[in-house]
């Protein structure tokens, strides 16, 4: 398969600033892959807190069951990246190789071994070749760089056609601080090339209990409000790492009026990232913002966008330029949540579609159908309950999803 | 869209019986489609009783609506169905369709409201010419017949590429009786054309009460046991109708030993039935049985059965034919439901890949991919947590998938 960029990828990779206290270096292991880069080494300064977000997955992986354990103590010096293997469904050998990660890693940094974070990507079910790893950290040690997030960025890939990298600067009590993060993902998880993985990190001094607080809400309303195929893969990991090294007022928790710029700008990126993935979903042809409001909480409207955005219906009909307000409809309708068929009200591109409950008053199809051939669709959707409100984005189920699905192990 | 014939198709619509108190009756009405039949009336001996489930959707069209309120009555006269217009999503302008069409079919076969049932599927959101229905019924019912099973079966058809029948006999107290059913549907649903119809009909005597128990019964184990992309329909109506023409002991009740052999046998139509509409799954070229055990409960065996079925990741490697069993494990986390990651087994083909959470040693992969390249694939899950089963059933989803839903309307 040849990696045809997205026709929805950015112009270019960001240029991304150094972040005080983190420094990167990639090497080519040959886990799976030939002659590219795989293994990523994320150094954080001492003290840097962690937070993360988790996949739910009842399967999740070998990596995933470390950093959960990790987590509790809130402290980081390195993440360690694969791609090629997702060390996945392997059982306690999968967790040997994760610990025999995790011992050289933090032999290396003199670092206790839960400050060392792991993710894996890539096929699933096979024993992940740890011996490669290892025996490259003491080269990938020697040659951390602040400026290397583009190769990080390239050296978790599996099958994106684009590194993703978003940067924002905010201030915390007029003290300017950065903001950088990288991410991977094609299918909301294609889990032979496992997952969607991200790495944030930012030189404010956050206390971890705050930093998961806050990265809890962001995520909810970024990658947790995006979907390409409504799977959900074994290994999803995000982490936010704050490396405290920028010195500014001491922030006291999450109510803080001193977080305000730095949380809107964290979110601004994590929603700039969950879209990039987005925009590389396998096969995508459209981006698709779908709006939810009138549902009887947030959490309802969310779900109602989920439904719409996962409908293979609506997926197909957006595909197929084809402004079909039914199939919109009926995925209201199956999202099993309270909705009021007489009040629902659509629009396409901003275009009144049906109110009340029916198409509208001599509906003119043309302009809608326009809108419909643009790479970007907006839906907006009002059920007519309540007051709760959501956006969730997602891209369109074309045959280059069924290409690169039906063809990809062999 | 030439309708080419599913390559999964049974080789023949089957010879059905008469049933004594069922007389049917089509006729082309135009009601979107030319130069084919698009209605049908279904006739109904006094007495009879009648039993249904209708689709869950919180948007239910207005003859659902209908046939829930009429449900209640427990008797039937008729059933008038029209394809080419669900006649869903059209407000009060839509169940005043349906008052028309029950009224005048009350009228001719003097029977009350609530004795008509009505069902639509084809087009959403725009007016049913209910006129041309209404005009054409006192022909249909000059033409009523007993042997019209197979022209009903057309008449009810939209995306469908082939006309889905069953029969079973059975004995009651030594007497026997004889169970006839129709069936449409192409997508689980394809709002557009709109949904999944079925209905069902006997010469045996039950009591309505009983004929809903199990109704709900079998339906949970056929009609609600297969998938074909996730989506459901504003339209979904299955009905029973138990004419109780042929004298029979007396039935008292669900829990009947009188009962035994008509419930296997009506189960076994009602699956039948069910699985024709797998096998005309939009695009679909495989016929896939999963069965999941060992889930803590029938319900959370058949959630994780669905999760597996209705996976556009094991959907697509099963269109390639590709052994993918990481994307079973990582449906299988996705569900929701308990399970032990280290305890998972997986057969394909009856052939065992998966034990205790691993690759069996030593795993074969040819003899497995020589079962993916047939057209009825068998994947068996044992999650490894309790004794709960259940068995789904569903199709691939290939290229003519998209090739139907992206393009249809237009």
């Amino acid at each position: 398969m040849a990696p045809r960029v997205s026709p929805l990828a950015p112009a270019a990779f960001p240029d991304l600033p150094r972040v005080a206290g983190v420094r990167l270096a990639t090497a080519a292991c040959g886990v799976r892959y030939a002659g590219r880069d795989d293994v990523c080494l994320i150094e954080l300064a001492p003290g840097t807190a962690v937070a993360g977000v988790l996949t739910q997955s009842h399967t999740a992986s070998a990596p995933v069951l470390w950093c959960r354990r990790a987590l509790k103590g809130g402290r980081g010096r390195a993440i360690v990246v694969n791609s090629g293997n997702a060390n996945a469904f392997t059982g306690s050998v999968g967790l040997a190789s994760v610990q025999r990660v995790v011992e050289t890693t933090a032999g290396l940094l003199a670092a206790k071994k839960t400050e060392i974070f792991v993710a894996s990507t890539g096929v699933i079910g096979e024993r992940l070749a740890d011996e490669k790893i290892t025996a490259a950290l003491r080269g990938l040690k020697s040659s951390l760089h602040e400026n290397a997030w583009q190769g990080a960025a390239k050296a978790i890939m599996t099958t994106d056609t684009f590194p993703k990298g978003a940067t924002r600067g905010a201030e915390i009590g007029g003290v300017p601080v950065t903001i950088n993060g990288i991410a991977k993902g094609s299918g909301m998880i294609a889990p032979d090339m496992a997952t969607m993985l991200s790495f944030v990190t930012t030189d404010a001094k956050i206390p971890a209990k705050t930093l998961q607080a806050l990265l809890a809400r962001g995520a909810a309303d970024s990658f947790n409000s995006i979907t390409v195929d409504s799977d959900t893969s074994t290994s999803d990991t995000l982490l936010l790492c704050a490396t405290g090294q920028t010195k500014h007022k001491r922030v006291s928790g999450l109510g803080d009026p001193l977080l305000k710029g730095f949380r809107a700008a964290l979110f601004d990126l994590l929603r700039d990232l969950a879209h990039q993935l987005v925009r590389d979903g396998e096969g995508a042809s459209k981006f698709v913002t779908i709006s939810v409001s009138g549902a009887v909480s947030k959490r309802a409207a969310r779900r109602i966008g989920l439904s719409i955005a996962n409908s293979p219906l609506v997926k197909t009909a957006i595909a197929g330029e084809d402004p079909n307000w039914g199939r919109i409809v009926m995925a209201v309708g199956k999202a099993g949540e309270k909705a009021d068929r007489d009040r629902l009200a659509i629009r396409i591109g901003g275009i009144e579609v049906a109110r009340h409950g029916l198409v509208v008053p001599g509906y003119d199809e043309t302009p809608v159908a326009r809108h419909m051939k643009e790479p970007e669709i907006t839906f907006e959707v009002d059920v007519g309950v309540g007051r709760g409100a959501a956006t969730v984005w997602t891209c369109d189920l074309t045959h280059g999803y069924i290409d690169i699905n039906a063809d990809y192990r062999s």
